[in-house]
C-alpha cells in the first residue's frame, strides 16, 4: 500500500535536496512527492541529484499551503526534530510504518517535514494526527531533511516487505553447506597430513584436532571449499 | 560501543557525499570516519555538506588501501548492493546492527561502503567476514552511498539506544577472534605454500585464493586456531 503514502516537504530551501528526496522515495518504492511553496522549483539542481528518480521530480504536486496538501488524507503525520512544549504523542519510525501503513490500506496517508534549519512550526505540527521523530545524537540532531526522508521511506518499505515471503538464495549443487560425513572425512585427511608432515611433537594432537574440527564445524563449509581443501592436502602429500 | 565502530568510504568519486556521511554519522554518534583513496580530499564541498559535523571530516583517516583501513578490525562488514554469485551470507540492517553491536563491546568494528556506480568489487567483498544489504525496491536499487550511511547508522545507534547489549561471552587473550591483517597474513601464508606444493596446476590462483579468503573470513578464526593452521603451514614447509 506505499502508493497510498505521500511525502509532503513543506518550504525546502535547497533544490538538491529536493532530488535526494526523491531518490530516497524512489529507492523505497514510494512515488507521490508535494511540495509546499517550495523556494526554488523546478530547477536543474533537482533533476540532478534525483538521479534515475527524475520522474518523481517532475511529476511533483506544488501547492501553496500545507492544507491543500494534505486535504484528501486521513492520516496525516508530521515529523517532529525536538521536543516540543506542546504535549503530543510521538511515534518512532518503526511504530510510525505500522500505523501509516495499515491506515494505507484505505485511505490516502501524508508524511509531512519541514524546512531546512527550523522544521515544521507548531501550527503546521498541529495540523497533523500524529507526530514521528527519529531519535539521534543529542548533541546534534538536526538531520538533512532528505537523510530524515531516507529513514522514514526506509522503514515504510521495511514493513511493507515483512507481508512478503523473503527470498532466500537457494544454494545448489557444490554451493550447498558440506553433510557430517564430508566433514568427518576432510578432518581425517588433515590429520593424516598433519601426522605426516609431523606437526605432532610435544602438542597433544586430540586437543589440537578436536580445535580443528570445532573451527570447521562452526566455518559450515560448502562442498566446493571442501573439494579445496582436500586439494590442498592431496598435492602436499603428492609433493612430499 | 558505538565509538569503536568506523565506517568505511571506499574511493569516493564525490566529495559531498563524505560531508553528507560525515553529517549522517554524527546525528547517529558514530564519529570514526576511514576514507580510502578518496578522489578528491580535502575538499570544500566535504566541509560545507557536513555542517557541523566538519570535525569528523577533519579528523577522518585516508588510507591508500582497504586492507589498511580495517587492519586493526576484528569484525569487517561490507555493504553489497546487488545479488552476487558469490555464495555467501547477507544481513538486514537491522540483524548487522545487533552483530555489529555485540562485537564492538570487545573490538573494533568496520562497516564498509564502496563506490557511487559501482560499489565494492568481489574483491573487496572477500576482505569482509559479513555483508549487509540494504532491501529497496529492485527495479531502482541504488541509494546515494551517503544515503545508505545514514540508514546503516540510524539502525546502529537505534539498536544501541535498546540498551539490552546481549550477554557476549568475553573473549580473551588467544581466544579472540583473529584481526583483518592477522587473517591476511594467514592467507598470505596458505597460498605461499600451495604454491610451494604445486597446487595450481591449471587452475587459475585467483578466483581459488578468493574462495578461500571468503570462506576464511566467514570462519572468524580465533587467534589460537590461527596459531594452528600457521603451525601445519610451517610443518608442512619444514618438511618439505
Amino acid at each position: 500500500m506505499l502508493e497510498n503514502i505521500r511525502i509532503v516537504m513543506v518550504n525546502t530551501s535547497h533544490p538538491g535536496n529536493i532530488g535526494a528526496a526523491a531518490r530516497a522515495m524512489k529507492n523505497m518504492d514510494l512515488n507521490q512527492l508535494y511540495l509546499v511553496s517550495p523556494e526554488d522549483f523546478p530547477s536543474t539542481e533537482s533533476s540532478l541529484r534525483a538521479t534515475h528518480a527524475v520522474d518523481i521530480v517532475n511529476q511533483a504536486v506544488v501547492t501553496a499551503t500545507l492544507e491543500e496538501a494534505i486535504a484528501d488524507c486521513e492520516l496525516v503525520i508530521g515529523t517532529s526534530a525536538r521536543d516540543r512544549t506542546m504535549n503530543w504523542e510521538v511515534e518512532s519510525p518503526r511504530q510510525m510504518a505500522v500505523t501509516a501503513l495499515s491506515a494505507s490500506t484505505q485511505s490516502q496517508v501524508a508524511i509531512v517535514f519541514g524546512r531546512e534549519r527550523t522544521g515544521l512550526t507548531n501550527e503546521e505540527l498541529a495540523l497533523c494526527h500524529k507526530r514521528v521523530h527519529i531519535p539521534t545524537n543529542p548533541d546534534f540532531s538536526s538531520l538533512n531533511v532528505a537523510a530524515a526522508i531516507q529513514v522514514i521511506c526506509y522503514e515504510l518499505y521495511q514493513k511493507a516487505q515483512e507481508d512478503v515471503v523473503p527470498d532466500v538464495v537457494k544454494a545448489e549443487g557444490d554451493d550447498r553447506i558440506a553433510t557430517a560425513a564430508q566433514i568427518q572425512t576432510y578432518h581425517q585427511h588433515l590429520s593424516d597430513v598433519m601426522s605426516e608432515v609431523e606437526f605432532f611433537g610435544s602438542n597433544n594432537p586430540e586437543k589440537v584436532l578436536r580445535r580443528l574440527q570445532i573451527f570447521i564445524n562452526r566455518a559450515q563449509p560448502t562442498r566446493r571449499e571442501l573439494n579445496i581443501l582436500h586439494g590442498i592436502l592431496t598435492a602436499t602429500q603428492r609433493k612430499l
